[in-house]
C-alpha cells in the first residue's frame, strides 16, 4: 500500500475547519498530522469536539516551521486577510497550500481592495494561486502549488451558470442571484445576530448590495463568458438550518434557446462528474439532498411568458463550498482518486 | 358599552381557521358564536385545539340556514374552489362574506381558468367581491358585502410595491419577486413533503413557473402602475419554520431615481398606517420582527452598479396574510377601530 | 376610564425585558412610561427591536430618581444579583417592585448562599418579597410591595405538583423532574453555547446536579407538602425551539391514589384558574399550545406497573415563565382583573 | 481483493431503510444488489431519492425468490409484523437475514402479546434471533442467522445501563429513562402529528405509559443485571430535531458507590469499544456529536443529595439506533472488519 500523505489543518477551531478534520480522518490515502488553534492549543481534539473523542490528536501551536516538518499538505482555514502570513513561508518550505479564505480568489488586486478595503498583502501570489473549483479548473490543479478554494455562495453560482454563459444560452446582462445559506455559513461566529433564538423562526436577506462573493462571482462569469467584465446582482439570505445553501438563479434567455438546449449544455458540461447532479428538467433542488456530502445539485425551468430561465443550486457550503472541495482540489494535486474520503 | 357583532367561521380546522379563532375570540367588539369543521363537528374547540382549552365553542357542520341565524359576518376558510357554495347563500342571507381564499381574487375570468383549469364558478360574484386589502382599498371595503382577501404572497409583494409603480420609480418590467415562506403556508396539509424531517434542515423552491398567485400579483401591479398588463416572475421557496413570508423583489429602477425618491414614497403611502413599518433604508426585514402580528415590515436599498431597486418584505402569512388581515376588512367595514383585536 | 396606571422596566434589552415591553405597549391598564438598558440608552424602541417600529419610546439609563418620577411600578428584569441595587431606593420612593431575577425567591439565606456562593446582599428584603406565583399566593400578593416572580422551571413544576403534595397524593421522596427548554431560556445571552448551528439538531442535559432552581422548586414543594425539608432531583435540557418549557414529572404515588383522585385535585386546584389548563386524563402537555400564552398546561397518567404518576407540564417561559406572570402579579396588587393585557 | 458480498434491502423506502441505502452504497465490501418497495417498484432510486442520483439501482418489488437468487443477505426494513413473512423463506433460502423491526426482539411470547395485542406469528423464529446489539451479543452474532437488531430507544438505554447493573452499581429498582427523539424516529409517517408546524417549536411526551420499547429495556436489563424481571418507567417525548435520541436515565446508586466505581465500569466495558464513547465525569452527552455516526456518547454524574446516578446517552437513531448498528452486526457475522462502511 502506498504511504499516505501527511497534511495539517491550521486553524481547525472553525467550522470548515471541523469539516476538514472530519472528512480528513476518514481519508483513505492521508494522514492528519496536526490541527492548530491558538484557542485550543493543548487540547486533545476529543475535548473540543465531542465528535471525534476517539482521536488522540491534540491542537498546537500554528507554528510554521514545526508545520513544515509534520505535513506535505496545509489546509488554511483562516479568517480571510490571515491567509497569506502562513502561504509565503509554507510554499517557501515546499508545502502544498489549499486555502478556504477569500485571500486569493480574487485576480483583480483593485476588487480584492475595493471590496476588502485594503490593499491586497501579496499580489504576486494571486498570480500564483488556482482557483479551487475542480469541475472548471482541472487541469490547472494538477500542478498547483496554492490553491484558492471557490466561496460557498461562488460554487453554488458557477457550477450552473459556466456552462450557460460559454455556449452563449444566457445573456450577461441581467442575471440575478438569490441565495439562503443555512447558519454555518457565517463560520463560528460568536455575535448576537447568530444566538438560536436571533436565528430560528428567522429569515432575512443581508448585505444585498455590495457582497464580497460578488467580485468573486462575476469574475468567473466573465470568464465563462469569455468577457472582460460582467455585473450582476447577488442576494444573500440567512435561512434557519444548519448546513447549505440554495441559489435561485434568474437568466435572460437568448432567443430561441430551449429547455432541450439547456439540458444538452448541463449533460456536456457535468454527465461525467460525479459531484455535479443535473436534474430533470422543471425540478427544482433542495439542499437536504446535499447535506454533508460533497455533491451540487442543479434544476432548471423556462418561463416563457418572460422568457427567464431559472436555475436552482444546492451544495452543502461547508462540504463542496469548501472543505470538501478543497480536499477534492487536494486528491486531484496529488494524483489521487477525485472521491477519495469523499465518499 | 355597544352589543358585540356576531361572527362564524366557516372551516375553521385549517392554520388561518385556527388563527382567525385565536384572534377572534380575543377581539372586542365580536362574538364567536359558529366555528364549522365537517372533520371535528360535534367536538369541543379545545379537544381538537388545546390552547383553546377554556374556550366552551363546539365545531359544528357548515349548515348555511344555521349560519345565517347566528352570524353577522362570516369568514370563510376553506380550499378554493369551495367558497361558492357558501357565498352565494350566506350573502342572500344577508351576511357580511370573508373570504380567505383565492376564489374572488382574480378579476378576470380568463385568468382564472387559465391557472386553475376550470371556469370560474359565479363570474358575477367576481364583479361584486372588493380586493381584501385594507392599505389599498380601504374606500371600497367600507361597504363590501364580499371580501376577497388578499394572498398571502401578494400581500407581502404588493404592499411594497405598489407605492412604486404608482409614482413610476420602477419600471414595469423584469421585475422578479423571490419569496421565501414557512410550512404553514402550506396550510394543515398531510402529505410526505410536509412532514418535519422532510422540511427541515431542508429549503427549495417550487412552483417557480406558473404559480397560482403570479396573476394575482399581476393583476394589482398593473392596477398600482396604472397598465392594462404586466408580467412578472414570481419564484417562491419553502423554508424551514413555521409562520411568515420573505419576499425579496428586484425592480430596474426608472432614470435618475435615488433612495431619497423611495424613501419619499413609502413615506407618502404609509406613514398613517398603522401596519406597514418602513425600515430606514439600507435595512432589511426579518420575519422574525412580524411573527403573530399583522404588520408588513418594508426595507429598501439601490445597488448602484446595476441601477436595480432591491425591497425587502416580510409579513406574518397567517395573520397579515390571510386571518389578521380578514379581521382588519371585518373592522373597516363595521366601521370599528381598525386594529380592533389585532394589537 | 380610569387613569393608567405608570410602569417603568428596568433592563429592557433581554427577552423577558422585551416580552414586558410586548405585553405593556398592549395592556389596557398601564402605560409604559420608561424603559432602561445601559447598552442601549438613547435608542429608540424600534432600532433595537424592529417589532416596535411604531413604539416612540427611548431607552434611558437606569437613574433610581428619574425612575421614582417616571412611574408607579418598576419591573426589574436585570441578571441575578443586580436586583437589589434598584429595588432598595425604589421601594423606598414608594413604588412597587415586580422582580424577574431570583433575587429574592429564596427564603433561606444559607440556601442562597449555597446556590449562589456569596451572602445573600439584603435579607430583611428576602422576608418582605412574597414569591410570585398568583395561583399560590394571590391573597399576599394583594398587598406586595416587593414581588419575586417565580422562575421559568419552577413555575412548570410548581403548579402541577402543589394540588398532589399537599393532598399527600405523592410521596415527598424520590420526585424527578426532567424539563427541557428552548433556548430563549438561556436569556440573550451571546456565547458559543448558543449560537445556532451549536444549538440547533442537538438537544443535551445540562446542570443535572445542583442547578440553581432546584432549592427554589424544593422550597415550595415543601410549603405545599407542609414539611420542613423535601429533597429531589431536577434534570434541565436544552432543546431546539425558541420558547416553552415541558417538566416530565415522576411521583411515588401513595397506596390507593386513583387518577380520578388525581383529576379531583387538580380541578378543586385549577377549576376556576383561567391560566391553568388540565388536560383530561392520560393525555400529554405540549409547549406549542402554550406559545406566547400566559398558561400552564398539564397532563397526567399513572403506571400502574411500577405505581408512578408520571406528570407533564408545559409553559411558555418567557412568558407564564416570567412576563406574563409578573403582569399578573401586578394585576392582582393593583386591583385589576387578573387577566388585563394577558388575554 | 475480496469478492463483494451480496446484500438486499427489503423495504428501503422508510428512513432507516434509506440510511442503509447510504452506508451500503459506501460500503467496501458489499455490492448493494436489490432494493424493494411496493410503492417505488420500477422507480429509479435518484427519483425517489435525489441524493443517490448518481447511483443506478431501481427499486423492485419484494419477490422472495428473486431476492434470494440476487443477494446473499437480506436487511428488512419493514414496518412490525411484516418480518416474519419475508424471514422464514429468505432464511429457508439460505440468506443472513437482518431485521431491523421489532418483530424478534422479545424473548416472551407473552411480553409480545401483551405489547402488541396479538399472539407472535412464529415463535420459533424467535428463539433463533440474536439480540442484535453487538456490544452486548458480539460472540453470538458471528453465527446469526437471523438478527433482531435492537431498537433506538433500547439501543439508547442498554448501552449506558448493562455495564452498571452488571456490576450492581446500581438499584434494579426505581429506574427512570426520560427519552427525547427526533421525528424521523416515527418513520416516514404520513400524519397530521408529524407534519413540519405540528412538530416544529413543539416538545411533548407520548406513550408515557406502556410504551412498545418498555418490554424490550426491561428484557435486556434483566439479563444484564441476573434477575428475572424489572420494572422501570421509559418515558418517551417527540423533539424538534430530524435525528438523534438522548435519554437520560436516574437509578438509585448501591451503597458506597462512587463516580470513580462508575467511570471504571464504564472503562472496563467500553474501552475497548469503538463505538461507544464515555465521557469524563460530569460531562453530558449532546445528540448532535453522534448525528450521522454509529457511536454512542455516554455521560454521568452523580447527585450525592438525592443517592442517584443520573447518565446521559446519545445516538443517532437511524444510524447506531437502527441502520448502522444493523451494518456492524453484518460486518461481525460475515467477519468483516467491524467498523467497515461506518467510518
Amino acid at each position: 500500500m502506498a504511504e499516505k500523505v501527511k497534511v495539517a489543518v491550521v486553524g481547525a477551531s472553525g467550522y470548515s475547519g471541523e469539516e476538514l478534520v472530519r472528512l480528513l480522518l476518514k481519508h483513505p490515502n492521508v494522514e492528519l498530522t496536526a490541527i492548530t488553534s491558538r484557542a485550543n492549543a493543548g487540547k486533545s481534539i476529543g475535548e473540543v469536539y465531542p465528535r471525534f473523542a476517539k482521536s488522540t490528536l491534540k491542537f498546537c501551536n500554528p507554528d510554521v516551521s514545526e508545520l513544515a516538518k509534520l505535513a506535505q499538505v496545509a489546509f488554511l482555514a483562516l479568517p480571510h486577510g490571515l491567509a497569506t502570513e502562513y502561504a509565503i513561508p509554507l510554499l517557501e518550505a515546499g508545502l502544498i497550500v489549499i486555502d478556504i479564505s477569500a485571500d486569493f480568489r480574487l485576480r483583480s488586486t483593485a476588487k480584492y481592495e475595493e471590496y476588502y478595503g485594503a490593499p491586497h498583502p501579496s499580489p504576486e501570489l494571486l498570480k500564483q494561486a488556482v482557483y479551487g473549483q475542480p469541475e472548471r479548473y482541472r487541469e490547472q490543479l494538477k500542478s498547483a502549488n496554492l490553491v484558492a478554494c471557490a466561496g460557498c455562495y461562488p460554487t453554488s453560482s458557477i457550477l450552473p451558470s459556466a456552462p450557460l454563459l460559454e455556449r452563449k444560452l444566457v445573456s450577461t446582462e441581467g442575471i440575478i442571484i438569490c441565495s439562503a445559506s443555512g447558519v454555518s455559513g457565517a463560520g463560528r461566529k460568536v455575535a448576537e445576530a447568530y444566538i438560536f433564538p436571533e436565528c430560528n423562526e428567522s429569515f432575512k436577506a443581508y448585505g444585498v448590495v455590495g457582497h464580497r462573493h460578488t467580485p468573486e462571482i462575476e469574475q468567473e462569469f466573465a470568464v465563462a463568458a469569455g468577457v472582460d467584465e460582467l455585473k450582476l446582482n447577488f442576494i444573500p439570505h440567512l435561512a434557519p438550518f444548519n448546513r447549505g445553501i440554495n441559489s435561485t438563479i434568474i437568466y435572460n434567455l437568448m432567443p430561441g434557446v430551449t429547455l432541450e438546449d439547456v439540458q444538452k449544455a448541463y449533460e456536456e458540461a457535468y454527465g461525467n462528474e460525479q459531484f455535479v447532479m443535473v436534474l430533470p428538467p422543471k425540478k427544482t433542488a433542495d439542499v437536504k439532498y446535499v447535506t454533508m456530502s460533497n455533491c451540487c445539485q442543479i434544476g432548471y425551468n423556462i418561463d416563457p411568458r418572460t422568457n427567464k430561465l431559472i436555475v436552482t443550486s444546492c451544495i452543502d457550503n461547508l462540504t463542496k463550498g469548501a472543505s470538501g472541495q478543497a480536499i477534492q482540489c487536494m486528491n486531484i494535486r496529488l494524483g489521487l482518486p477525485e472521491n477519495a474520503g469523499l465518499l
